[in-house]
């Protein structure tokens, strides 16, 4: 994957993470995910189309979720309730947006977001999209950025 | 939410399910959904841009998902094997690309699948998105799509 697929990505974290919750964010060394590890107990998904395909998830274990959705909302959030799967979606609608700036010369639009919330469930990617595991070190936890996007086929393109 | 958002996957999800798994597909009433609940086991996810933005999931329970996906590659697909989030990704992904067609007069582009595997896992909506919960009756158990989409924002749509 070109790593310009990977940069708008970690910069948007660090500056939402920064601005909005003022949580720095320490970017470790990213690696090609295999198979559907890592599990995940929250997980805020955008899909992208345009010229690049493919999608973004933001994971979270759920203390982490708990304490950046805290951070988030000013206040403790019951992850039962709806704020709950809102806030975690709206920080990824963030994430994505920002990144979308960083993709200088293409026509990006993302989704809107989903959340799945479950005890250790996995995100498999398609076989024919590579997915980069981005792990980021916080105060409140580890959140694990996944970027799998590919740039369109220019075939579907044409007939879109 | 418009009914003309929902018929398309109705009439693609019959399509896909009896062409490609001769398996016919029942279509229940429809219900808006409330809160995260279903639970699912698998969950296929799909983004949607363009002049509609939002996604939509095909989510089954376990034994039903090992079912479709054995009558999709014509052999049982153990669920930890990359090959069975493969098909029901691919699946999903026929499923909205046949809806897509019946947004006749709206440019709409889809992104490539997520796919969710865990027990038990919740798919929450943003609460400013409704979403439609479909259930479908087939011989291989339970399937439910789920539409969550709405008209692009104007505002959005001239700054992308």
């Amino acid at each position: 994957m070109d790593a310009g697929y990977i940069t708008p990505f970690v910069a948007s974290i660090q500056n939402v993470f920064s601005t909005m919750l003022q949580l720095p964010v320490t970017i470790n060394a990213p690696s090609i995910k295999r198979g559907a590890s890592p599990t995940h107990d929250v997980s805020g998904i955008i899909g992208m189309s345009g010229d690049v395909v493919g999608f973004v998830t933001l994971s979270f274990p759920m203390d982490t979720a708990k304490a950046v959705v805290a951070l988030f909302a000013g206040e403790a959030v019951d992850p039962g309730r709806p704020d709950f799967a809102d806030a975690i979606g709206e920080l990824v609608n963030m994430v994505c947006g920002g990144a979308k700036a960083g993709f200088k010369d293409k026509a990006v639009s993302i989704s809107c977001p989903s959340v799945v919330i479950g005890n250790n469930h996995t995100l498999a990617t398609q076989t024919d999209l590579t997915c980069v595991c981005i792990p980021c070190s916080t105060d409140c936890g580890e959140v694990v950025i996944e970027v799998a996007i590919r740039p369109a086929d220019a075939a579907a393109r044409s007939a879109a």
